[in-house]
Formats: structure tokens, C-alpha cells, sequence
């Protein structure tokens, strides 16, 4: 992988939350939807406790020099269809903004696969906002098929 | 609601297995996919039983004279993004086919709103098929934005 120091791939611990916070705060799309809480809020704080004690949600991070430089989050979820095939979900993926297009984005998928993978998935899938269109090509080069509508229901 | 005779909306029990199966097999866009097991292999019975022990993993039915005539997975999921807001993930909405357009999925569809609403989800979302038109008209009209693209990688 190409990029400024070594990346290491790995599940969250505890003291990665501020740092993954910070990254999903710093981001245009998650800025302009507004709601948006870069601290550490109670709420925040137990949905983090609700991932971490959930075997089937799993929090990925690339550390880089003791800091948090990319994240994603990974939900497992069984399924009767496809002859009763497991699937990943993956939700709210970020690398920081200085380290873009490094590989550290693909890096992370990648590792984010192969636990899949051994997981016992058969699928992985995800949504991603139209307007993100480098997102999209990001994607369609790990091999993902935008096969599919991604659509939205805010229930507030 | 219209329809031929009441349908009543709950959670899947065991004995429902075999009709919710034979909803899921009954679909066009399955069949073409391959890979459909309208049997209860060995692998759907386990992921029955995954989805049944995990209390963020919902199948709601919809049943009529003790027949299931509808069905719909939905996963709830923790989050740090929006404030920790909770999502629901709804995937595999089926409606027997001879009791389409009789409103029996947008009632399916609100009880499962209903629902994500008491378990205190913010968003509700799903991926559909770009070749089911009908069903992305089906969801708008239930409030749905098709926002993103859903993006699809088999990892077999």
C-alpha cells in the first residue's frame, strides 16, 4: 500500500472513540445532513457499547502512529434467502481527509472482506449517497455492482 | 386496508417456516439469481434459528386463514453516526404474488415502521434491485428516497 507510514488494520477498543468520531464528524455529506455530534454524547457512548458487546457488528479502524485514520463499521446479518447465505452490511466508511487516496480506503475494505469472508458471508453490500460520485468509483473498483436503488425512510 | 379477507401482521414463529420460504422462492428476480433453496436445507434452518435468537433480527409476517402471505426481515443497528442514531435495515419484502396490489405490503411496510419506531430507530433503509421498478414506486409512495446507490460485491 502506497501512503505517508504504515497502517495497521484492527477491531476498536475504547480509546479509539474520540479518534472515530473525529472522522466521522469531518466529512461534507454527514456535515450538511445536520445532527451531527462530534463529542463523545451519552448516546453516542452506549451505541458504541451496543457495537462493541454485538458479535455481529464490528467496528474496524486503520491506526497510523497511535491515531485513528480510517474506520468503517461492519454488521454480520443472517438471512433465508440465497439458501440461507450471511451477509455484511457496511456503514459509515471515512479515511481522513489529508490521507485520501493513499489505498488506505481500499486497504480497509480489504481487511474488512477477508473477516467477512471468514465470517462466512457470501455477500457484502452497502449504501452510498448519489452525490458521492468518487465514492462509487472507489467501490466499483474493489469489484461492487451498483445493482441496486439504496433508499431512505427518516422515521423522526 | 383492501384485499381479499383480513391479514394479521406479527413475528415469525417455527411453524411459519415453510411458507416464508416458499414466499422468498416464488420471485422472479430470486429465480434468475440461482442459487434458491425453497427447502429448508440444513443452512436456512440455522439461519432461521439465528435470526429467531438475536433480538435485533426481526421476521415479521403477515397471515391470512393461517397461510403466509407476507413476509419481511428487518436488522436493527446500532450507529455512531447521527448522534448514535439506531437504523433499521429492511431486506427480503415478499407478497404472495395472486395477492399483490391489494395494499397487503405497504401494511407490512407500516408495521414494520411502527415497529423500528418503538425500538427507536431514526432511519429506516433497504436496497431494491434496479430491475424491480415497480417496487421503487411501491416505496416512494410509502416515503422512501432513493438517495444512494446500493452497491453489491458476492464474495463467494
Amino acid at each position: 500500500m502506497a501512503g505517508p507510514g504504515r497502517v495497521e488494520f484492527r477491531e476498536a477498543v475504547d480509546a479509539d472513540l474520540p479518534g472515530i468520531l473525529s472522522l466521522l464528524a469531518d466529512d461534507a455529506v454527514a456535515l450538511a445532513r445536520g445532527g451531527y455530534a462530534a463529542g463523545a454524547t451519552p448516546q453516542v457512548v452506549e451505541a458504541f457499547a451496543a457495537i462493541q458487546r454485538d458479535p455481529n457488528n464490528l467496528l474496524l479502524v486503520g491506526e497510523q502512529g497511535g491515531d485513528v485514520v480510517a474506520v468503517l463499521q461492519m454488521t454480520l446479518i443472517p438471512g433465508l434467502s440465497r439458501g440461507g447465505m450471511r451477509r455484511a452490511l457496511v456503514e459509515a466508511v471515512r479515511v481522513r481527509q489529508d490521507l485520501r487516496s493513499f489505498g488506505i480506503g481500499a486497504a480497509l475494505m480489504q481487511h474488512a472482506i477477508v473477516r467477512a469472508r471468514q465470517e462466512g458471508c457470501g455477500l457484502m453490500q452497502l449504501t452510498s449517497d448519489k452525490q458521492r460520485t468518487r465514492a462509487h468509483d472507489f467501490y466499483v473498483r474493489l469489484g461492487f455492482v451498483a445493482s441496486h436503488e439504496g433508499m431512505k425512510l427518516a422515521l423522526d
